[in-house]
């Protein structure tokens, strides 16, 4: 999307320089900085250390990954030991497993000469298919807005909330929660969001807001315990968040703090929509408050604050007392009676076994 | 409460110096500073700059420093005077007009010669008042705290949520919320508290895990998107809270996110309760939702945060990027419906107009 005047994806193969560029997220929102990766450890680095973020970005970092391997060493050995070195930086995330086992699978069976050329179009390919699934939940997002809006008088403000970065950051372009607030910017409806900080990383503050200023649409940041007040006062038209894993009952696990607010979503009759491309399915698990190990992260992300001094410098403040010891579950699981639909690539569904089923026949179990 | 090995109220006369002294809260919890209050200037800088904060603990400032003005100058004109200079410091404070009526009105009934000494001696009673209110909130919350206690093994711990300060800090000492716990810890039965931090001004962080630490309670920070993942994994046996307000009918207005830990206890199964010193019972209201109007506050409490750095310097960081505006409604209002019951110092009561007027019999309007 953009930033300033120009468009930007999070990762794109510059073709002036032949590299793979990105925008080092770790900055953000204090200073936008792009950089190149060329060697596998640079993009090994890039996964790791969170210079990129979120699953469909992962997922097509490490897909550029290969390609940039293979061009300078596409034997088995180099295809495997790639495999691991990427694997290994984040071996809980879905889609770098899955983006590394699509590289090698097609690889494995393209001649050695060819797997340079062949992983290069695959990755650009990746990247693109990415782009159009968020798209594509941008169009049908924009439809539950637009109906939202036709309620209202008209120009009037649709006021949409969303928790954590579920933004063009997170993917190629786009995003997932926010793309039909892009489309309804591009329908000419009038939107102004409101972004949960998102404690305790503050990707909500330091990502989301970024995205929303850098594209000039009406946002305020607010707490993450404000959403239930606006709620109660009529302040709040829609929820939308991403996902990090939708159960095949459509049970959802996103950011910690989601649950919070399809809470008060569903006691103040505010409709609540996830968007989520379809590989964040997990068709082998149903009961997600149940089923999902929920990662217990360092307290030190609780008792520490990340942000830029007066002088511009960015460091951390210690918000707690000496001693005090942080609990941080990161994500929590919204159990699919408080979801209104679930936003795809495919349409909106309704977030249950039968929903789901609806849109992806093909993917049904038992 | 004990800080280390020595017991403090938040406020207090100390007979060596014939001083009032209290205990600077804006260095905690990293700085632990007393301060001595002589002049009329002193008191309000005290109250207007929160050195001192929480209504109770405003109410027993104002009181102790007509007080010491009146030693200096008893006459009529500076009791007037006194009233509207410490009036002003924070005009929306309803325990603060409280005590400056209460002693100005017994004060214009007495003879300018003993005007002082009456002044001194009504000062400290409001003081021990407050600490036996605070003290009954303890031994009532105590007995629900020993139900839950009994339906566990021996030795397990039981898990109290907090949100915001609502400990001894904020009145003359034990607190109201944190009066159960305190008393708890007395009576052998093991707590664990989840301190909510409490943004966007951290009272937990900063406030409540220093009461716990100082004490040398179990507990362990949260952000406040937390909460409900706790509940929903048996992680939370109750959830006690203050409050700024409580109507005739039982609604609570407290900290901004009280409302979101709610909607989490109902769903979840788990006992919430609020912790009131009568005062702070409204009886001219009575839905609280749709009368009590929410502060809205500076917008910066949001984009900033206020810590410590590595050197020991407390400063503020901004999270957020350049030109995003922060939202900062200050409270919200939790609906009766949700509230299990109101902890007072008359006892226990349902959160309804009934329940209320059961215990407070003298005070129902019409």
């Amino acid at each position: 999307m953009k930033v300033g005047k120009q468009h930007y994806r999070s990762i794109w193969f510059n073709e002036d320089t032949n590299r793979v560029q990105i925008i080092d997220q770790r900055w953000l929102p204090h200073e936008f900085r792009v950089v190149d990766l060329i060697t596998r450890a640079d993009f090994a680095d890039a996964i790791r250390d969170m210079w990129v973020r979120g699953a469909p970005l992962i997922g097509a970092t490490a897909a550029h990954g290969v390609a940039e391997v293979m061009k300078a060493d596409p034997s088995d050995a180099s295809l495997d030991e790639t495999w691991e070195v990427l694997h290994e930086t984040r071996p809980t995330a879905i889609n770098l497993r899955w983006a590394l086992d699509d590289m090698r699978n097609l690889l494995r069976d393209t001649p050695v000469a060819e797997r340079g050329a062949v992983a290069h179009a695959r990755a650009l390919e990746i990247c693109d298919e990415d782009v159009e699934s968020n798209r594509m939940i941008g169009v049908h997002g924009l439809e539950i807005i637009r109906k939202i809006a036709a309620q209202k008088k008209p120009g009037e403000v649709v006021n949409i909330l969303t928790h954590c970065n579920a933004g063009w950051l997170a993917t190629v372009d786009w995003g997932t929660a926010t793309s039909p607030m892009y489309h309804a910017v591009a329908a000419g409806i009038p939107v102004h969001i409101w972004v949960d900080e998102t404690r305790p990383r503050n990707q909500g503050a330091l990502l989301t807001s970024w995205e929303m200023n850098s594209h000039d649409i009406p946002h305020h940041l607010i707490v993450d315990n404000a959403g239930g007040h606006l709620m109660q006062h009529g302040r709040v038209d829609l929820v939308i968040v991403g996902t990090d894993r939708t159960t095949a009952h459509g049970d959802v696990c996103n950011k910690i703090g989601t649950y919070l607010k399809a809470l008060a979503a569903q006691d103040n009759g505010v409709p609540f929509y996830v968007a989520l491309p379809s590989p964040t399915i997990d068709w082998t698990v149903k009961d997600g408050v149940a089923e999902i190990p929920i990662e217990e992260r360092t307290g030190t992300e609780v008792t520490h604050v990340q942000g830029k001094l007066a002088d511009g410098t960015v460091t951390e403040v210690q918000i707690s007392p000496d001693g005090t010891p942080g609990g941080n579950p990161a994500f929590d699981v919204t159990p699919r009676r408080l979801v209104t639909g679930l936003i795809t690539e495919r349409g909106v569904c309704e977030a249950s076994p039968e929903g789901l089923a609806a849109l992806f026949p093909e993917r049904v179990l038992d």
